[in-house]
């Protein structure tokens, strides 16, 4: 059987990479492609330079906390595309523990990274918003590439620490001109605007090391920050889906730079011209950490289903957990719905054996699948 | 799809009715037939009396600690069986908590139990070892045939408390004749010796009530009381295979009744014609509370897959755990094993929910074994 796995990462479990590699192990006997997801967040620059074919670039930037940072991001020669993901540039991964607050930490590195992009002559620029550390407006990012902040002295504004609320005006002349010519393509699964409860401080402040007291007031200086920035691009990007991504790196984007948000899977899957990969399988396995009927609405494996639904090939899907009634999804062409524990175990348990557990999953599957067609085949014989 | 479903109780979640029923529930648009399956303890009158069509017998016997007890058994009118469990008649679950021990416990009822069989014209009892209260060693069961133990003042040892220590001789004049006439056939899945670390004492005098310090003195004690009824019967049993069962009922019922040991799934696959209805099916669905490689050994699902081997109907096996490396068992048919589970969960939560798990986990792989016939299907049309 010509097999597609294309299963998201399974978090703090396992990566999608892992995953499809199961998948791989659990059937040598069959042919099996993996097709690495991503939705924006940490893993795209290995899933785009997987699917396009391309070379992962290593180059020393600013990290997150102001320390030189090994950066990596991807670059496609035969389409002149890099891949940088701010998981990677300023990822929470980078943060340290006992100073965990957005007035630490800069997105000055994805910043570098996109003049390092531009030096190597990128045309298209794939960026991936998620998993970042910082709520900086995409200050850093900006000052990276020539931009100025000043504050109500007319003193520069250094990158760290962010003093966000000290911004009284904004210097563009030095911002570096290529970003305006180069193709721009925003990978991100976030639809957030840039304030209120739906934005980047209420939603995602905490995570990054606010204090439930402090969002009120710092949702208040963003607000002062996107005024400033409106006034000076002429501009108003502030309620613009995906404004509040990566800690307001979106806004910055969709405010100074000529760009158009995608999902990260929609990109991923034309890019990876995944529709041809899905036509040429006669099974798609899918799945991620946790399913439930929200996964229903728009998450990566139901998305995955839609396409091979289109070739009416048939899906399963695989979760850690299934917390739904519901045993297969008919109308998205998922034929089951399937649970990779085998025991009763705890959530930590199931994390660790994440691995061990989606193989066998998988092999009892096919296991099952093959009873199935032994069995058509022996009414056809009768 | 004909499916024959013939699942092993899960210990402490459900029963095996209550499994088979799953199946019928999951799959409304198969024809499912259920099996009930026992192993000679709990449940095994009513698999019986299911399986042959007989009807149960309630009546008042006395309880395992002396106290009025309507006791249920199995009668089959066409066939002059009767069928008693000493799970029933004498069983733990009848037992009180506080005064949990040995010495309180007499198989006095099962014996009634006997009598009242005969009384109907049994020719055959069957009669299930396993999940009784007692250590007895089948004094209580004897005394109500009408054998006499006496102490050493030739006083006659009333059934309770159990005085097995004071026993110094026996007087089986009394013992019902009708024993000897009867067709015994003894369902016991235990192959335990009377005595010794493997007997009826160390093994399972703990779970009665026995305390570690106690378990010495009461081997010693029964080994006296084999020493006496050998001498009485002029056959010594002690050793045999099952003598050990149901604290030593094993041990009275070889000594007394001419009869014979069966596993319980056997004699109920014979007297239910279990052959006959597995060869009728596409598929047959068994399951058991835990699997693990000893499984293989000898536990009712591999009983019921060697028999559908025979056939080459193959074996779903469904288990609340799953503790192997397998996914399937090829050489016994079984095409794969199947946990319940559908996230992570403790062994509790697990149980609460084991009916509504399992019914998912067989929606879910009868849902993938469809999937399979299909793909098989598609790949003929081309």
């Amino acid at each position: 059987m010509k097999i597609l796995a294309a299963i998201d990462s399974f978090k703090g479990s396992m990566t999608s990479e892992t995953a499809n590699q199961c998948v791989k192990d659990a059937l040598p006997d069959h042919q099996v492609t993996g097709f690495p997801i991503a939705d924006g967040g940490e893993g795209t620059v290995d899933a785009f330079v997987s699917v396009m074919d391309g070379e992962v670039i290593t180059e020393t930037i600013t990290g997150v906390n102001g320390r030189p940072y090994s950066g990596r991001w991807g670059w496609v020669e035969k389409d002149k595309t890099a891949v940088i993901e701010v998981a990677e540039g300023t990822g929470l991964i980078q943060a340290d523990k006992e100073s965990l607050h957005p007035r630490n930490h800069t997105s000055f590195g994805v910043g570098e990274q996109i003049a390092q992009a531009l030096d190597y002559g990128a045309e298209t620029i794939i960026l991936g918003l998620g998993g970042s550390a910082t709520v900086d407006g995409g200050m850093g990012l900006l000052q990276a590439l020539g931009v100025v902040f000043r504050n109500a002295e007319r003193g520069e504004l250094s990158m760290l620490p962010v003093e966000l609320n000290n911004v009284q005006s904004i210097d563009m002349d030095g911002l570096d001109k290529r970003v305006q010519d180069v193709n721009w393509l925003i990978a991100s699964d976030v639809t957030n605007p840039l304030l209120g409860e739906k934005g980047a401080v209420y939603v995602f402040g905490e995570q990054k090391g606010l204090g439930k007291v402090e969002l009120s007031a710092y949702d208040k200086t963003m607000e002062r920050y996107a005024d400033i920035v409106s006034n000076v691009t002429g501009k108003d990007e502030r309620n613009t889906e995906g404004a509040g991504a990566a800690g307001g790196i979106g806004f910055a984007v969709l405010s100074f730079f000529p760009c158009e948000f995608q999902s990260g899977l929609s990109l991923l899957a034309e890019k990876g011209d995944l529709e041809t990969l899905i036509k040429e399988v006669d099974l798609v396995i899918t799945g991620e950490g946790k399913f439930d009927d929200q996964s229903l609405g728009g998450k990566v494996p139901v998305g995955i289903s839609r396409l091979a639904k289109q070739f009416d090939v048939p899906v399963l899907l695989f979760a850690g957990k299934i917390d739904s009634d519901r045993t297969a999804v008919e109308e998205e062409n998922i034929h089951a719905l399937i649970p990779i524990v085998d025991a009763p175990m705890t959530l930590v348990e199931a994390m660790e054996k994440g691995p061990v557990l989606l193989e066998k999953a998988v092999k009892r599957s096919i296991d099952l699948m093959r009873a199935g067609s032994s069995l058509q085949a022996k009414d056809d014989g009768n």
